[in-house]
């Protein structure tokens, strides 16, 4: 068929070519050649203890690794497209170093339990290394939060001023958070540390394999359950990545606030340069583009989530290559989560607050109104005769501009005569804050018993050490 | 402006009406109708204890809900749409029956904390379900399992014969992918059973609370560490969504394998009547329409997790009314995933197997070429050298159209003079089944001690008894 | 198996009764009865004039049609769950209401095609009706922009205030969003309206229709090319679960902003009584719960649109039952989309500007820096120069806690001398805003050309009028 | 606050530098130069034009910006991370080469129109490629349908052999697939190919530009309408991701089929050496991991999809530095999409078909029994009756384990007298294929019209000439 010639040319290279650069993964893959190497060692020390191999032939095969690891390390090692990925350049690299003997470590597993294994082993290390980095921002969240407990701002809900809360409170409220993720990370490892090794290509071989000497061997809990189930599972992967969207989630949630916070009409805080651009021409403008970045990076991890959910629906059993789509989103996942959790501890260890302005934010929105309610039902009004009186004086306050606690008591005694001096104490934000003890409230007593909690918890919570 | 008429029009009701219909809850919340009593009980005993009313007004509080809760399970209960959702109706019933008292069951709490509460009993209630829903489907895997080790079929990768497992092995995977969701259930209800009262609109409250107590009374673990993050906190809810995600991700490749057994070109099952549509004019005809739905169910949910994720991101603290979004999704998921469960468990358990097809298929994919080459090996032909035999012999039975199994000694001697008739007892598809012990493979003890451990498993989970 | 009581138990059911719920869809699918009911009736007068029913039969079938939706319409019909869909509750009807000459309706077409062409006249309808609301709500956008030309508030970038806009502007920046909407929606039409009937179940039929004259019937552009394409494509309900995406992202942006603008700290907005909620105790409070909700509502069509994006995913040819998943998503988002249009078009008419706080807050952010920068280079300062002042001016500006326009003629002499007193009328905001009179700039002309081309765009954009 | 070790180490950097990478977009970014110069030469010729900058400025702005061009694709270009992105980095190196001349470059315009321009560019050249790519697709399946014109297989609703179909049927319906793709690429072009370059930071500017002219040399059909909206609208890339989304969802299915065709069950056809991965040792073994991969790589366009779409909801006008991120999402999505569909181009042009399997699988399903029915209604027999006698007529082969085309006459003639010998005519399953001949449907002549239509579209589809 003559065809229209724009779109006539379908390859500028050779279909092998370009199949093979489609199915190529060692570019990304290679990230992952430490565990690599650490799984092949462990797998050659069994077969060396079961009597698969010969003592020397695993002596050999474990040295032959650590030598193809430093190669990697010094940057001498060259990695081959054709060889498709990690573990095959890995392998080849090695029966070059030893000979034949480098040809026996594939003995009793397959690509796919070998693969299992590799990836477990890095997503572990990488979520250990999230749960590093959000208790590190706990950690600086609550310097922060220990430092600002005088500080008053407007707690709102649905973005409107509704209770003063401290400063300190407000910023908890974050370390709680990351707390949850710190251990949902610990649940998920527990999943994350099963070695599928032994599974073989998915029916478990002949060899008369020690699969739970392998898993020790790696610091791993467990050993798969069934080699069908082994080879294709990759729950594992999908937690780390949801995991990883909740903290997002909760990043973006503190960066909306930031970046609230910097907008003049509030004014709490004010960016430190390195987490701020400027302008040359306006100099007080700072634009909190880290914070929006941040917020903005939410989305990939979303999509790294979505995206092997998509991969996964609907695979039969075992091994299928879709999977090869398990790693780039989790590459760029914990490069994300990872950078992310690290910059806001950055930028909140310099971040500046400005404890007058978020004071002053309190008489806009008459956070004391419900005190003063109180206070009338103290002095023995009925409830709904209280709300009445408080409804008279923030209209009087809003119509003179000014905040309840800055009427007169005259003008209070006006509208109710058994207001008596006192009131001021209540009206008081500071006041309302103090009286607000309950377990987890905003009360000072109460914020001092969060951060002894989470104090104690940030020194006792078991990291895996492996 | 004089318009286009076609859109000039622009309600067909008051603002007012189309708003409160906008926001209206109660149409699917008052499915937690249960729950918020439940946490009301709590609520109303809990201030009697602590004197903030008296034990009468606590028993007359308890007693009304105990009466609201029965008028809506006869029926007789009036929903009204205008008091906006579940908690207002009930309270609003609650004051009618009993008269000024009912207005203080709301003391010391908020709507914030009370949705809080009543939305996470309603779902740690439903994710109990889903884990006794898993756990049956896991049970009738077994049975089918026990009673089918006899059977074998081709185990595939990438849909490729690869070698032979048992249909017992093959369908014990799926049960090791249930007995994980049901275990991370477990984790997510950890978090999921944590009590937000106390935390009030957002700050706490200034009265005498003891929120530990109510967390107990309602069988829940503990309490909320922070007010602003317990009312802002929706991460339950995501949890349960992503849990609900795999369950019908592992559910969706179940039904792949289910839709591909059934199509003839496999007939490795014939779905159960009551699981299958026909067809008047070709009665042979079944389609797998429950598989298929199912499968397509997988979506839904994946859709409610991502519809929530969205809504979180970039919410500042504390309450904001976008998480009202929370509940019709979860309330999808459930459905979808509770009956999911249970129809797979009962079309497992009428699903009939078809092991002679099975066994013919292996000879389909050459399943034992891998055990012919192990043979010569073992009679001492280098490796390369056996997998070359091995090769021919494939391309002689293929050529000839029957199974490796089926040339004859002379046939194979011809290939190579050291094989003798033992090769038979090699290349029976069974016997690679046989040979594969290692941990979690396909060999019948292996199969045996897989299903001892779930079953022991499945005796001694520990589900939470509320 | 003895098990574990608590999940022993599997259903309350029997399986018949379970699946049929599972696979029911006339509890949804009702809503298009309309649709059902015109499609069948342009196939019946086809059936009559191609002679493959008479025109008797042809008029008995579509006066039957109009008596089933009559009772319908007026509640009478009594809808039968064991008859699954739509579709089969309106055809066993008619055949109870016409006899044997029901029967013959269904000649020459499948479920399959009759769903498709159902389901494409609903979507078509709906995707009409959100043309509409989004022009109305354009419509009111042009209004209060044309009342508010005079109104400027800061312009930001990154949450920050950058130049003064108009209100107008700003306002119209949401009618071009919208507009694409309306374009993108019309595209998007070409794709749906197109009949699949005649495709059969998925390979054409024997008898000789006209599907080109249903098309035309039911007022479509033309027919399917293909029949195993024509009753396997979703993609029209994945464009339309797209474009009511992006609407709910559009209307995101603006709720966000409304949100902001009624935090006491802007101010900008006093949201009518109608789409906010109060306090009893805080008169002056309105939670913007209407806006909030609205943004929330984004995640559950983006859910939508990425649920039926997996249900398709890896589906082969030709209907698969999954594809019955099509419908509750968009039904829901329907509603949400369309009501949201409607909400955000009410909200907007009674919506309160409040000039006068825009105007104060211009000054918070210094945003006729620019414009001090340019006039300076205008009377020959070099740009560097002229920055370097303007940064001088800014500093002894902030630090007297005004605005530029504040510091005195002296004040300004003193940092450089060739300023004189018209610097007044470059600093003055709405100078600012008037000299940017590019193509769809800020400036009152090009807000004039801009309401100009909205408007007649409104008047004279072609919708379907069906 | 003494801490836990484990993770008391924050930075292994300083925050400047951390902050840095986490902000810099030139790694990524600079993959759009060649747009960047563009845009850039077409506003410096404007601002000649419109005397702005002088004509010989303008001519060393354009002739330095081929420089560094040139610079760029010969490799000697130096890439300065701290320059942020591409736009810094040709501006500074510009500046360099032209001197004072280089800083005039950017005279009215910002970085946030300059972006917009240059990104929507590059997304315009990607989009083309993508309908090339899709139409060199449909090609290829044109021609391999042309050819297997005679080749029938059987048609699957519910993945259950339904009526036989002509495998050229069967090719076509995804050649209309990638057709509908290219023509909403159509579609979403004309909202890509709109030049925002004149809106500058979010208000416009106050020098005479002449942004329709600049629209009109870089080849874009117009200009956007308001400079809030053209810096901060993403549509036309959320359109882009959506179409690739559609794309790889047409691929996955295709990929579905040919995955399900290569298992020797169906047999259908053998993948050509180059799109499949063999065993050493099974020499009849190949694996369809490009298929697998390409099905699996849905999930990632899926995944930017969503990405983007989380990123812009709620978003405040204008523009935000999480806009940032709207790039690298697209960049892989390109590579994806345009990669897939080549090498699916390349696959299906070597891809060999097997008739004869295809055939013999007809017969698995009794695909002729609809055939049977009607002709025994031809015969004068009323359609139940008809309907059961095939039913008997099918029950009796399927016994027989044959065809219901290889029963007797004596034995087709002992359940129904009337049968005739010409009943073979009508059983013959190319003769139900030829039979179906309504527009679309999959009767030779059918299919002939639709090759002719499907290459007259081909031929005369107008894409943009860029």
């Amino acid at each position: 068929m003559s065809t229209n010639q724009s779109w006539g040319g379908r390859f500028s290279e050779g279909p092998a070519e370009a199949v093979a650069r489609y199915t190529d993964s060692q570019t990304f893959d290679r990230a992952l050649y430490a565990q690599d190497i650490r799984a092949s060692q462990a797998h050659a020390r069994m077969l060396g203890r079961q009597g698969v191999i010969t003592p020397q032939e695993a002596r050999t095969l474990v040295e032959g690794l650590d030598n193809v690891r430093r190669e990697i390390e010094d940057g001498s090692f060259v990695w081959r497209p054709e060889l498709e990925d990690v573990h095959m350049n890995i392998e080849a690299r090695l029966t070059e170093l030893t000979g034949e003997v480098g040809k026996k470590l594939h003995t009793g597993r397959s690509r796919n339990d070998q693969v299992g294994l590799t990836f477990r082993l890095f997503v572990a290390e990488k979520l250990r290394g999230w749960q590093e980095s959000a208790m590190a921002l706990c950690s600086v969240l609550l310097e922060r939060a220990a430092e600002q407990r005088a500080a008053i701002l407007p707690g709102c809900t649905h973005l409107q001023p509704a209770q003063p809360v401290s400063l300190a409170h407000h910023l908890l409220a974050y370390a709680w958070m990351f707390r949850r993720d710190v251990e949902r990370l610990a649940d998920t490892l527990v999943r994350v540390r099963v070695s599928p090794l032994g599974a073989a290509a998915l029916a478990g071989t002949t060899y008369p394999l020690d699969p739970a000497g392998v898993a020790e061997e790696v610091g791993f809990a467990g050993i798969y359950g069934n080699s069908m189930d082994a080879v294709s599972d990759r729950d594992f992967a999908l937690e780390a990545l949801f995991d990883g969207s909740l903290i997002m989630m909760h990043l973006s949630r503190l960066c909306e606030e930031i970046i609230l916070w910097a907008n003049p009409a509030f004014g709490f805080v004010r960016l430190p340069d390195a987490y701020a651009t400027g302008s040359s021409i306006m100099p007080q403008k700072k634009n909190p583009d880290v914070a929006e970045l941040m917020r903005g990076k939410t989305g990939r991890v979303y999509g790294a989530l979505l995206g092997l959910l998509t991969v996964m629906k609907g695979l039969p059993l075992a091994y299928n290559r879709d999977m090869q789509e398990d790693k780039e989103g989790f590459l760029d996942a914990d490069r994300t989560v990872k950078t992310s959790l690290r910059i806001m501890t950055g930028l909140l260890e310099e971040l500046v607050f400005r404890p007058e302005r978020m004071r002053e934010a309190c008489k806009l929105g008459f956070l004391n109104a419900t005190e003063l309610a109180d206070y009338l039902v103290g002095k023995g009004l009925p409830f709904r005769e209280a709300h009445h009186v408080t409804g008279q004086a923030v209209a009087a306050a809003e119509k003179a501009g000014k905040g309840l606690e800055d009427l007169t008591l005259p003008e209070l005694q006006a509208l109710e005569p058994r207001i008596e001096n006192s009131v001021y104490n209540v009206l008081a934000y500071t006041a309302a804050v103090r009286r607000r003890e309950t377990p987890g409230g905003t009360g000072p007593h109460s914020v001092s018993r969060q951060l002894e909690q989470l104090k104690d918890w940030l020194h006792h919570f078991p990291l895996e050490t492996r």
